[in-house]
């Protein structure tokens, strides 16, 4: 199953037979705080090179979020993506709680945009349903709903079914959808990994659907975070996570490392060429 | 399925249900010059500290081979076992392509050891599993035999059943068999990766049978091959390769950290106890 993403002039395909795609979360204000207080003051001069350098680091989609306390994203978030497309042609992620906020970006988004996120909440599906259709765009969906995030890998996969169902209702079909099988930490839970591991794989197999997920969320609290980043995102990848978000700058060589073992790249060439690169930068 | 392993009076059970067993390889001449020297003149005076470090790095078995050009194993590779049992009490994984050196190094081993290694050669089954029935031990099998290695999942995967067959002839069971699935270089073939792991995969679904696995073999040729060797391990960790061989004072905090995203790892303990045993080192 493909997904097609398209920047100004790009085409980017997330599907089981092609590489990994990495989609690069660093323009998002959370846990950044210089960006955080910039953006609070309407100041978007870091984007540009945010963008460049995640581009660079091998990202393939660009999430952009400019979610903080008091900032009206009803005009920053189309602010901030046209300030990403004039500066790298690759597909936008278009990152806001507030579905406003998403339809104003999605108007001015070049391309085929990812809209991040949709639930299985009554509320948000109602919200954000009717702007992916309107736009033709594609959906990050959360594996959660009303009553909250489901403990089993069969009610997660439970929730991701009826998303789906939902979204056919709207003439959203599955290969427009980016499921996510939420990770959590595993210093709170140490079976937290596993059922986010085994809820993937049940959508993939079941479903048959990509599947995104923000891999750094399971090391919280713990040393070596990108070690264990590293493996996380290897265990998603396995199971059919092959649209993870994460830092390109920090996690970009371990992505390249699992295309190779894994036989999408021949020759080695992207993992060397981001070797070199990484060793350029250092 | 559990493989019981014992030391002078430790036993290690490596199963799908426990967590990952490292292997430790330090004592091998096999590209380390200066220990190779060492050995060729009967100098086994390192052998006690790398038994120790690797104990202290995690390793739970410890590989014991001092073959080299010139060197007579069966006098030597007795020697380095009572050295290393001396001084730690792990189960010994017996090295030697010699099967007299295997017969000599099982008669002195205190506990249940590991044959390393037989395979589907009928020479080597014909050597091997006599020995491993006489001295009641465990066997690493390769999926190779007379006609080389086998390039489809399937054909090792029959290897694999051959073995088993061949071993039940001689009372040993499945659980007395850890079978490698053979990690090739990638830089030389793109694909090797995945028939390595695919074979992984359907050995221990077919047979149910415990795996090992020379990880860093993947990695030869390529940069920064600690990170590769931790995605290699990370993947094949996954589909059943449960007591992988490689070195504990470099991929031991990986083996923890993968254990830990597996939920073997009850509150992080293993990973963090290895993480501040790391840093002391540093």
């Amino acid at each position: 199953m493909q997904t097609i993403l398209k920047g100004t002039s790009t085409e980017v395909i997330i599907s089981p037979e092609t590489p990994i795609v990495m989609i690069g979360e660093r323009i998002n204000p959370t846990g950044r705080k210089v960006f955080s207080a910039e953006v609070q003051n309407g100041d978007l001069s870091r984007v540009a090179a945010d963008a460049q350098s995640q581009a660079d680091a091998g990202a393939m989609v660009l999430d952009v979020n400019v979610g903080a306390a008091g900032v009206d994203e009803v005009a920053l978030l189309p602010e901030a993506i046209r300030i990403v497309q004039d500066t790298v042609d690759l597909p936008i992620c278009i990152d806001s709680a507030n579905p406003a906020a998403l339809a104003a970006g999605l108007k001015v988004c070049q391309g085929r945009a990812l809209i991040n996120s949709v639930n299985g909440e009554t509320g948000k599906l109602a919200a954000v349903l009717p702007l992916a259709a309107e736009y033709g765009a594609a959906l990050i969906a959360l594996v959660m709903d009303d009553s909250g995030i489901p403990q089993t890998p069969g009610d997660r996969l439970g929730v991701a079914e009826n998303i789906l169902e939902a979204a056919q209702g709207y003439g959203i079909q599955a290969q427009d959808l980016l499921f996510d099988p939420l990770v959590m930490a595993v210093s709170a839970d140490h079976k937290a990994g596993t059922v986010t591991i085994e809820t993937a794989r049940r959508i993939h197999e079941s479903l048959g659907c990509n599947l995104t997920a923000g891999a750094s969320n399971g090391s919280h609290g713990m040393p070596e975070r990108e070690l264990l980043n590293t493996v996380m995102l290897t265990l998603l990848g396995q199971v059919g996570v092959n649209a993870p978000i994460c830092n390109p700058l920090k996690n970009g060589l371990a992505i390249r490392g699992i295309n190779l073992i894994l036989g999408h790249d021949e020759w080695g060439m992207g993992y060397i060429s981001a070797y070199r690169a990484a060793q350029k930068n250092k």
